[in-house]
């Protein structure tokens, strides 16, 4: 055993008379004094984060929590008529979709501009640099991250007011700029609208925060899990998933069974 | 299809240029101006909470985020380490375990509480109701929820601090009063120091918030999402879980072989 | 550290030049000597089954892979959809609802056989236990476990198949005699067909092979993880997630938003 | 409506006396006649095994089950522990890890076949292919898929083993073949022992088998639910994530709170 190396973690710990949660007194320091969005800076950063910070990060949490009927709301509710008992398998079922087709998305706008803002300094190029970034992707013919949306046309309406919350707060830098000539390009381009959706704006407004791209998809898991639990609580009060189910089972029945007789 | 029972859904919806939440134009009544814990909070009862009881909330919240190394935090370590490209599903493994046992008790301390005061009114004999609760469970031989602490002694630091942020709003009612005085009567019975935990101060109080017991684990399942997200973040910075899997394996296997060849 | 208890586990170890699997050496033993449900019988209970064993297990398992467009399947579809990069989060959510309400029903029948019989001799008299644990569920006003099937009346055309499996094979004792006696009773007690369902009829054969109960969940579990998988092969020829989605995702939109501008 | 497309799947579906399970009887056709392996397949690919795919199948199936004391094993026993009644939770807590760094590599060995034999005629030079395999990866200076072990040295015991049931059963064809090129030529170029190690094996054997490669993280994910079934019947009798998490806990926090007071 003499060659383990040890295990440390800064998370928290506890004595009998204290909790400390990364550094901070949880009774004296956190609880009644910061929000929850502020406990979310702290855990992922290792700071409580100052009050122009909270107020971008609850922002950018408050937009993803909640957004219909997904696919992921769909599949709690499957497994919550399924398992009733186990509330937290049903929102950990839904979690699993947080992936890079739906709402894992500012993953890959955080990572597009950080990787293209690397090692570059405050004088940099963003209109070449977003020329270089729409050309590259035409060429490996994937969609760039963070443009165009299929509903939301012209514009995505979240963009705008959460820029102008990163602005007030004196987070508006280069890293939105980059995305702002990365639509800009992409649009003359593709030549069609291609609006900054809510996952470019709240992926670059991230970069603001200095958050590295790999934990960004964290962000949705966390708003997500809070929408599944509600999506649970509405399904206790008025359940749909047995309808959704009995519908999908008869039809694919019935055109399994045409015929057949 | 004429038997259909129709969909419905307050949850929200989206239009081209809108998108409604709960019933509330997200861009224009909610981002900026809540913070997440009301965001959690509307999402789960269907309205804005006032500033009382977004201070209360967030608490409970704050309170839950984060306990150290648990198995939970073990479990979701374990899975990025597998599948670093997946943190959606590390996150989902460590939530599979908000169970009876670890992280779900405020659940059963709501029932409990919300079981005796059902039908009562406001001039219930608490002391009598909880005389009852701790003899029943003596009788079934089961614990008491929401008392005792195998680490927190004489008290857990926890709920005095709760229940002052609860009081100081107005939310100090006859819930947690119940939860005092099945504190003191299972104290007198069983002949030990028997404190409210955490998790019974936090059931309480979601009592007096006026949650139904069966969504109380969903609160759990929100602030834990928030931790594990919280050390993914670390094992980026500081992995650890190859080390707690190395010496695992090695000694599961050191003892298999011992003596064998 | 000297307090620690040692780590023990008959599980399986390696060596260069060796892999042993609960003490069997897995390239000399194992490989292309048992089947996937031997070697699931060797997993769960540390040794091979022997052929009656494994006839027995393999048609047991076979039972539990498939039975169309489940809660599980749709979930399963909806995170694939999502998250088409992680197949096995997709697994998993789907899994998250083996519970109480389906597919996890032979751990019930099995609690309720091996309650009823543990302490009896081979002369427990099987109508009287029969008659009482009938005449206990419909007091607690809870239904009888193993019995009764909404769509397959008058008999669950699985259940005389799997019976007749277990009896060639010399599986036919006392718990299927209970198993029996519950249904028959049943029957004239509720007045109405109740026929041994096919979680009955699993769960009262996995008594007879000696299974806990507690362990009777996970042979669902491993089932329907490869009837899963199959809806994902079926998902990536001929995806329909996408039009369960929108179709749901439009009607309560539809229902939402109806006379609202 | 109208425009809605058909849901339509051929997994299986239901009539009072019948069930039907891709094409076939369930009770007439397939239970008591194939084994557990046997029905992975029809459920994956449409068609019961003949008796030689079969023999393969389940060979591969069988190797993946047990690795011991693995990440995912912990994860499972960590949920386990923590939410014991919820047993399909624990299992889909450490299914989530079956990710790109363990067990999921079988996918990328069989999708690097398949992607170099794509289009190619019997006649395809096996050795030139293998080259140009590794010195694309060399030059991404990523590793190549299904070789090297980190304890399996000079070869991986499984290997053979599998390959010559593979060929016994008439499954020794070009994908085999360019799996063993790739091998020498990774041998040769990087100057060290790099067997084929069983993800090789595997994928290379599933390719025979015409799977196509992405379900091929699907067999893993069957195999490994099967294990971690096992996982938690050896901790029910034998528990010990308790102690795991109890170690790990202590050491972080003695470590966080060395010379602190």
């Amino acid at each position: 055993m003499t060659d383990n190396r040890p295990l440390r973690s800064d998370m928290g710990w506890s004595t009998p008379d204290k909790i400390v949660v990364k550094g901070f007194d949880l009774t004296k320091d956190l609880l009644g004094k910061i929000d929850l969005g502020a406990m979310a800076f702290l855990e992922i950063t290792g700071r409580i984060p100052n009050a122009r910070e909270a107020d971008v990060f609850n922002a950018l949490l408050v937009t993803l929590v909640e957004h219909g009927m997904t696919p992921h709301a769909i599949a709690t509710r499957m497994v919550h008529m399924a398992a009733p008992e186990a509330l937290q398998a049903a929102v950990a079922a839904g979690l699993c979709g947080v992936g890079t087709v739906f709402a894992g998305g500012s993953e890959q706008a955080a990572r597009m501009l950080q990787a293209a803002l690397k090692d570059k300094g405050a004088d940099a190029d963003l209109a070449a640099l977003a020329e270089e970034i729409v050309a590259d992707h035409r060429r490996r013919k994937v969609p760039v991250p963070g443009i165009g949306h299929p509903l939301h046309k012209p514009i995505d309406p979240r963009t705008p007011v959460l820029f102008a919350i990163a602005q007030r707060n004196g987070f508006r830098g280069r890293y939105i700029g980059l995305m702002e000539a990365v639509c800009a390009s992409a649009e003359r381009t593709f030549a069609r609208s291609l609006p900054i959706n809510a996952t470019g704006a709240i992926g670059s407004i991230l970069c603001e925060l200095q958050f590295p791209w790999q934990i960004c998809r964290g962000i949705a898991v966390i708003s997500r899990a809070i929408g599944l639990v509600g999506h649970i609580a509405e399904e206790m009060r008025n359940p749909i998933a047995r309808e959704i189910w009995d519908r999908t089972e008869h039809e694919v029945t019935r055109n399994a069974t045409a015929g057949k007789d």
